[in-house]
């Protein structure tokens, strides 16, 4: 995902999982820009369900309907500077799973915290607004700043950086061709085969024991010119940080070596600069790219910290709101055993 | 540190290292709060540098003048509505030590990314806008929402968490009195009193070696109520996580288990609820008492990771922007070998 | 129209005049309000071409299709928390019309400011963002507000105030029911019977010459608590004229007396207070209920002045902008002689 | 005043009529720019009270002083990037002067509406935040930003449209040299000076009989190049509305032929655009240089309603708050009879 426009482009998302339609409106989209939806469909159907054992077996098209804020010219949509819509249709739905968790509130998800901030008026139906199906409207929209930021020479790719115990090849802090970005752009979304193998052979288990498994997913972005962002509240770290935190299941985001550099010394984790012909560069990028919260030329680089999936099939402990007492339920439904995989583009 | 009125309560930090003054203009305070100066001004005593071994021998009084927003009653203050605005004059500067620095980058800083972004006419003494002295009007801000919150019966407290591998006691995630919390408001605001002096020992040996060292700072807030905050980009950790990153060296955020919950499983890392009386909790906290971005009532729980201190007293590579040639420097001046000791106000 | 919650409600309109569809987001409604869909569409219904001599020919429906955001509950709408969108679809277009206005700028549209604005990729079919047709999605956002409010005791009415030379009757300054407000719900909104035709004997007058005439919209609102508002930017009169300068055609805002207060004498401008019953009012309400930025408490007060219609049936000179020359054009289709009336309703 | 930039630039004003000082902080000033501090003070002096027969006898001198954002550079200051802060110090002060209208609140004053707002903790000593006092930081912002724009080729100016009946010669709509538009920055700001004189001599006569007076600002700026703003809410005219509506006092705002467009027939109000050259111009300006919420290249022109001045040296009904019955009070201190003249420099 790349909100890295700052308050230039304006991102609203509608939707709950099994209102009529979900969607996103992105306002302030520069005016001319090709948008090739072929491309855009192959980056949603990163993010589509029903994909594999390690998804939610709910299938659904996901084919987003363009309401306003472009033209068809030649089979491709092109930016019109007006704000662009666009939903996809809920289908598929079976709301009746979820009636019971007004008063139950499941372990781990925003039943209870929904239920206390909307009075109860809240739509209960398969997490309503909460759902992790609102991130295929911000994957529309950031489907859509991907190929406009690759227009200007930026090329943005995410990657599983863990599975529980499992550790992905992590990118080169220094990468600088897109090459190994886009390789991740199809089939599951990891640089070491082996690696990918043993989180699929992990994620099955957890699936077969009716639990689930947390994971990192780690970004990088090239092409991103020096001199981007703004002191204190307004920089990269802060604008990217408060989008990714808007990701359902989000719960940690670090730069560069991130929690790793609290345990270097200065000596270690500064980065000494030299010239590469006449541009600045750094010998070593623990800074992920961002110093002063202003871009510093160097790739971008971050991680996300996804906590397990919070439906499992197996009894938990809960409360009854409307008696006022301990109960237990369990969950039942299609449910992801790991969303992590799914979350790659949504990251990116 | 507390932006946790969201939109309500707009804040906006000036000044640089050496300008005349630095401060703070606090729009959206209720009316009618009752401010304790004595109070504030222990509060920032604790930002302050020139206390001991592990800080800056910079000596400054740091005290804020109320310029606006406040009445004076019975020797408190009284904010009456209007915009607040507290300044700290700038004395006992050395501005010389910062001249060579807008040619010479120094490896970690500002400087390199702030002479991109305006092009060459940004404050260079002492760091200008970026410096870590910017927290001081940060504090101010904090200190006084601090006692706001404290009169609703909410309390905010942070310690070290670690230095470097040093790891202080943990706050319990389940805590309820807010005694642990207070207990760090005077003298080396860890827990465990062995792993302050440990901390001591290996800061001392930092600022030995002209080196420096990072460190996690971990902050709880008790005795908010359920139902705070919205989903999606408006959420308690979206809007506490983008100011958290205003606050120069933070490169990593995490909320509850964070980076540990993806090596967890769902049954590991779910929240189970159960009745207090009448009152909704959870056995245990994993979430850090939000979930779906909205507030559990149970204890915030979070951790902000500071990179090392920047400037070390040895020699490093950089560039001559002027001559487009690699070169060295040593940095001189007074800094810090930790400023996790100092932040530990900030992030609260 | 009603901005009236300031920043805690946000509006998000979409669509072009030929688009797919047009709509609206409304985010931040507080959950559990009912809409009543039958006054809605009678609300929609005033605003709506095709009702009379002084509108355009264009016929269309404009039902709104809720795609989320509400819950329905016998036969009503309960807001369930989750931003709300409704979209109505765009049918009976004729596009074509609108051609050549990309080369020749119609006098008086924003065919020409939206070249520049937009580098000629701008959707000019109808007018596209620009077209008074983004009017629909608006009322559907004030006409739920304006229900809401209901809920509250807040009656919110407008009349047209003029048309050309026409005067309608002017509210009473101090009116204190909602009967006279409610009065201009159905109907030719004016408050003289008499006014009304010869109004519409005016606007006759025009479209019998290919010409259009402009007007006044006055709109009243009761029952609003005082204390509502800020001073400087972000009083009640700074957050509605935003928002009034948003409609298309709109070249003036006054509220109160407005520009005839500038002809007075301080001692004929100032409302004297006194006490009715426990209650502070005054006597006269020249303020219209804004003093410094926040409401008083008498009824609020303003005025929305609209310019005559710019599509008008006659040969008028413009540019050929690919040619770089002079030349004329005679704009075609079908427009209203006068917005005013359908404008009441957007202004409510 | 300029807030023609839009979100790029944000200004938080500070300070009571009489808390220790009243300042400004602007954020998002490009870096680089030469600031003339003695024309900036030149330009407030224009504002200052206690210059002439029309103002209040309160003398100050309001010289800025910068706190922040600037560097000195052989006398001119130089924007470094950083919030630029300036203050003003308040001084010569006769607080005791509004004691009472905490309990009985001034008609036309916003003592009624700032006690129910602020729960009787506001500052009533010269009407705190909501003094006229507070548009001198105003003033600041507006003077920096007017340099900022003159290195761009724009200029602003403004003059008095109107006091009570008495007209100036209004500003031809198509100006297009700078003369006329610097011609009122010393002196009376008017054009035609008969009708200075005229304004001046009812002023006085307001003045004579306790009585104060209202009146029109005119406002117009050329250079500012066509495509510069959005449609719907982030218009030009929407932005300058809800600045200039930060005014005290405002209670009107009109563009281009504004409420006078309401009486003409389409035919009259359209602009027919020629070719001048290359440039693509408008016979006419009724729009007053907006379309659609766009600049159109030709001169931006709107006027503000200034209600008269509420303080008057008369007895006038009002309410003892604590007593809950009717009552009456007579203003005392120093007042402008007409801060129409003081106001242009604000307004522009």
């Amino acid at each position: 995902m790349s909100s890295m426009f700052g308050q230039k482009i304006k991102i609203s998302v509608f939707g709950q999982s099994h209102s009529d339609a979900i969607g996103v409106t992105v306002d302030g989209l520069p005016a001319g820009e090709v948008i090739d939806p072929a491309a855009l469909q192959a980056f949603l159907a990163r993010r589509a369900p029903g994909q594999g054992a390690y998804s939610t077996t709910r299938k659904e098209a996901d084919l987003p309907e363009f309401l306003s804020g472009v033209l068809e010219k030649d089979s491709m949509l092109v930016t019109c500077g007006a704000p662009l819509t666009a939903i996809i249709r809920n289908t598929n739905t079976r709301p009746s799973d979820y009636d019971k968790f007004r008063d139950c509130p499941r372990p781990g998800h925003a039943d209870y915290t929904a239920e206390i901030r909307y009075g109860g008026h809240q739509d209960v139906r398969g997490g309503g607004h909460f759902s992790g199906r609102l991130t295929a409207p911000l994957c529309i929209a950031g489907g859509i700043c991907l190929q406009i930021l690759a227009h200007r020479g930026i090329t943005v790719g995410a990657h599983i950086y863990s599975v529980g115990d499992v550790n992905d090849t992590p990118y080169d802090p220094l990468i600088d061709s897109p090459a190994i970005l886009e390789k991740t752009a199809s089939g599951f979304p990891v640089l070491s085969d082996g690696a990918g193998k043993a989180m699929l052979s992990l994620i099955e288990d957890c699936r077969k024991n009716g639990d689930s498994i947390g994971g990192i997913v780690e970004c990088a972005a090239i092409g991103i010119p020096a001199g981007i962002g703004s002191p204190m509240f307004d920089g990269v770290e802060n604008r990217l940080a408060q989008a990714i935190f808007g990701i359902p299941a989000v719960k940690g985001v670090e730069f560069g070596e991130g929690f790793a550099a609290t345990k270097l010394r200065g000596s270690e984790n500064n980065d000494a600069y030299y010239m590469d012909g006449t541009t600045v560069r750094t010998q070593t990028n623990r800074a992920g790219g961002i110093l002063g919260g202003i871009t510093s030329g160097m790739p971008i680089l971050f991680r996300a910290a996804f906590k397990p999936t919070s439906s499992i099939y197996r009894q938990q402990q809960t409360v009854s709101l409307s008696k006022g007492c301990d109960t237990s339920l369990t969950v039942q439904g299609r449910h992801d055993p790991c969303i992590v995989p799914r979350a790659v583009p949504v990251v990116e």
